[in-house]
């Protein structure tokens, strides 16, 4: 689209620092290399409920599994996949924008709003001379128009929709979920659901972290252990 | 023209950043070749209406299509082809411009305009050490000079015309619109045009997002559904 | 000039970023050959009147050519050659220069002070690790000393004359200029005599865009529609 | 999920500053390197006290070992493993935290609450161009939870648990800690625990620092004398 | 001088960014290199004129030539050889220096602290890691201390004296003037001696722009037009 | 202990910055190789004076040797090894800092807060992009908690102790010192202790300058002239 | 000094910025390097007076020779060697000091102070990624403490003494001084003293320029004209 003519820059030339081969930003394809690797978490929505679930990776002995699974606000909750400590400044970044929207507009912030907010977080360390965020998000929430589950990614994307997967194996782990996912489909189903798609990834039995938001009351709740599904 | 003679530069040399052989914008390059392989989007202009439609990539089941035409005020709305975390950023800041020209002149802000701001934003991106945003728009709207149809380039190029196409094969889906277009054309005509080259370049029957302005009321509306034009 | 001897640092020494072999300005290089292939465009001056064209590359079916020549103030007018985003950021950047110029003396900015104010915009980017634009400008204009022609490069130099040719093979159209140019031509013996040049210079009958300021009213005013001289 | 497609940048691309292959960050990598080889330090946890110990590695004669176990505030007290000027820096970082909360607050800070603190504050030096903090730190205390042990490490990742290792083949440590945990341990064994694990650890009956800090009276004590326990 | 002893550097070491081998700056260097490939440029000074002469390159037909002898203030005129946006750059800088010292102190500036005010201007470009400026400036004036010239370089060193050669095969030039020169000499004579001195560097009957200062009246003056001395 | 598996980064992976191989501080391992060719010096304590002294190079004739034992307070005196240039900038530092503590607390500074405040100082130049100053420093002073001797290295690393030996050879001279060391030592003997040590460590017999300050009298003084104790 | 063992990085790292091989500072070596291909310099101090002289370089005919000896204040003189524009700078940065010192305490700088002021100047340029200057200076003057020759180097280093040499040979030079000095030498002793250490060192008669402060006046003076020692 520029007046100047002639084939675009060779593929031996040095490329610079942002841009790789075909256009790609390689900080942010490293980025998303990492989540890629991080533990696989996913995502249903149905018209009354939504769940959000990570994999909790065996811990040694005496620790603690880290938190996966993290209430934002009353009514949203969020989980991610990636370096844990850029998934848990995430958190933070939201907890903060809620609390701000309650403060500005004396209302909880709808979810939609919170996703395009981190998208837009996200996106502004892919354009300095920063480090782009590791981590895909998966955010839950209940607001005015209903249950609503969302997904951001590094590069600032986000997505809506009824079911995801991110982190190891997740398109293994999608592949499950689109096989048994019904909007009809019970809070007891669904967790069943999400934690097979889990396994299946894993190929193992593993213990995950589960939080929930309904319809009915819209808040977000952590179901109060970490499961084995085995 | 300056006054020290010789040749310039051999090509051996070390290129330093921003330029790369025969005065190429390397980094400018690389995000258009990250637009050359975005979603295949057109848009197209008659006296009487613009239509804007850009290509939904087949998402996941489960996952709902990422919108890809914005209303931008009640007048505009745009489309762009690219990352799609520059898109929405752009799409943002085209809002903020026109909001704060309703808020400075109480007045509309006219197409032309939000494309030189565009422009202009765009071009900053390219002069700095910071990454040139990859993403191409095409805006249309209705201002009191009738219908316009831009579309702006990552370097800071804009073009104003009747018949746009960006993105993955851009130029058979181009090709088609050539061939087809007519100022007479009606609107669902347009559509059908539209759809048409999409298809044409992608080789198959794609879902598509729409969205129309018309002279007759001067609002920029969303076609209730993306649409599978097979 | 310096106290310390022996010969300058030798040729397989790792040159720097802003100097290349022989003390060039490799940067400015780079930016001069984007302009060397940017649109042929020419500036023909007379006592009596300066004009201004510049070639319309062919574009694309529905796509309306990009401005090439640019009204800056009511007696100065503009074209350039280049990367389309920078000029456009020049011409912006002179219109501005303009009307400060207004608002502070309540006069109209003379030629030769746009001139030297542009040349300083641009040197300033060949210093710091930005980039230097991609674009040389060919200005236009009466003031109270008559018509003025000044053409003003990405190093930040600037000339007077009354014939300029920038662009794809300007070396060709220079010399077409140069034989054909004389003071006493009347304004459409210069309209042919710039299309002859750009039209040598590309070897087809091309179409241009062109603008006029006589020393009679001293406005600067686009001919109507961009002509084809075939 | 990016709207772009095709594989991502091959291995042999010039991979940016923060991120190695495989999305690794790498400076964090390299800090995590520099603690793998600093002194073994062990946390041990039960519902009534939590110890905190650290190797002190064999000085020179005529040099007190350096302080490797600090108090925090009266109710906290942590050690670390990695560049002991890293370590230094930390201790301060938190003890001006805990200050800070006091004055604020009118009330202790709760150990979550500076773990988290420590965790962002780590983080923020891995997203910069500076250097990532090359320690990991163990913090005890009690506050109305009750007791409380926890881990940061360079990323800004932070685990809670009731068993700890870190430094110099810290899985060894690990590993006695493990097999000879229990919640019913007295203080005495707890001690000796620890002793053996670093020791098994170090292969040699080597000099330790102890703190400890019991529900009972809840404030941070260091045991008076490094010792041998040999 | 330290107290580390051993050699130096060994040859094979990466030399940083602003010295070469043997403690050349070589950003300077390149600068002088630069210069060394400008116009040829003369000054000659006697006790009752100077007189600053610069070859002015054959333009194309229809371009006037660039003005090389500039007027700084009523006393004072200067002239340069290397990149002319780089000249015009530093004219500008010394005529507002000589404005604020005309506004600071109510007298004219003298010539020595306008060159040494240029000296000290250029002398910061070589600091930091910005673009020494390409130019060598010689300026001619005549202030209470009499009649004054000087020559300032990229480095920031100045020197002072009777006949100054700058620019293409200036120490042809320069051995021409030297041969030439008395303190007796006439201005027609120091007219053509520098014409001479320039004639012989070009091997060739050049253009050359002439300014001249002398005692009696203190002004500087540019000869009326650029003269060849064929 | 970050959730992302894998080996970390291989040893042919091009080191960012800051960290070399085994999560080394490159730039901080350089300060301290500059320092091990520094000047030996040592420093002695027992519980009634502290001593510290320092080789002096042999210098030129006709120069004085430098000041290598600095009194920074009344109370406390200080030496260094390494580059000259860097001790000298850390002796202001903490002569400054000695001095600020008695404007704001109207009393002198104990020994370990300068000592702490001097490794704060060192710490921060190994974290941003600046230099680390190579060079050790050897405190000694009394204050309310008794005769006190310090070592603080380039990283911010410091210990307390009674017996120190930095510079050339410095595990020569720290072996002399732990072998002839008693706290009963009286300070005739603790000089010849320390003499004795730099003459091993150099093999022959020395110049050094040698400052005490006395548990009586708590007055830092410099021993009248450089000593030779061949 | 680390509690991190192992071995210092192998010599096949890639060295970062500051510091080479064997912790040295290169870019302070590359300053001493042009340092040592400067003019010869020397000073001379006896108990009644100080004297510098410093080698002029045949400069060109008609070109007065650059001054290398400066008043710096009423009482103290300066040279120096290297690259002029630094020294030129050096010489201001003491004139300011000097002019401070007289207005904010009524009384001269004393020697001491001004070349310990010089000496963290010099400093601070070897920390950040500037230029260290390359210019080693040599001071004389009389204070309160009599006369006072001090030589400062780009390193921030600074010695007192009573015969310094810099520059091109200045080992040479300073061996002739060596041989030569005696603290009973007269004014004329002194001046052929240094001028025949600098033609030792140059194996020519060559050009000085010399200045003298006797403890007698106090008052630093150049000598008439620059001397030929032939």
């Amino acid at each position: 689209m520029s007046e100047i003519g002639g084939s675009p820059a060779s593929n031996n030339t040095r490329y610079p620092y942002y841009y790789g081969p075909e256009g790609r930003l390689v900080l942010v394809d490293s980025a998303l290399e990492a989540v890629s690797r991080g533990s696989t978490t996913i995502g249903i929505k149905t018209p009354t409920f939504a769940l959000i679930s990570s994999h909790i990776k065996p811990t040694r002995a005496l620790v603690e599994p880290a938190e996966k699974v993290f209430a934002i606000d009353q009514h949203i909750g969020a989980t991610g996949s990636g370096y844990i400590g850029d998934i848990l400044q995430l958190m933070d970044e939201m907890r903060i924008a809620s609390q701000k929207h309650r403060l500005s507009y004396e209302s909880p912030i709808d979810v939609n709003s919170l996703a395009k907010y981190l998208s837009s977080y996200l996106h502004n360390y892919t354009i300095y001379a920063v480090r782009p965020q590791a981590a895909s998000i998966i955010i839950s929430g209940r607001d005015q128009t209903g249950i609503q589950l969302y997904q951001v990614d590094p590069s600032g994307t986000y997505f809506r929709g009824s079911g995801f997967a991110i982190g190891h194996y997740s398109d293994i782990a999608l592949d499950v979920l689109q096989r048994g996912y019904s909007p009809e489909l019970s809070i007891d189903e669904a967790i069943a659901l999400g934690n097979k798609a889990i396994e299946k990834a894993l190929d193992e039995g593993p213990v995950v972290e589960t939080g929930i938001v309904t319809v009915k009351d819209g808040v977000f709740k952590k179901l109060a252990n970490p499961q084995s599904n085995e």
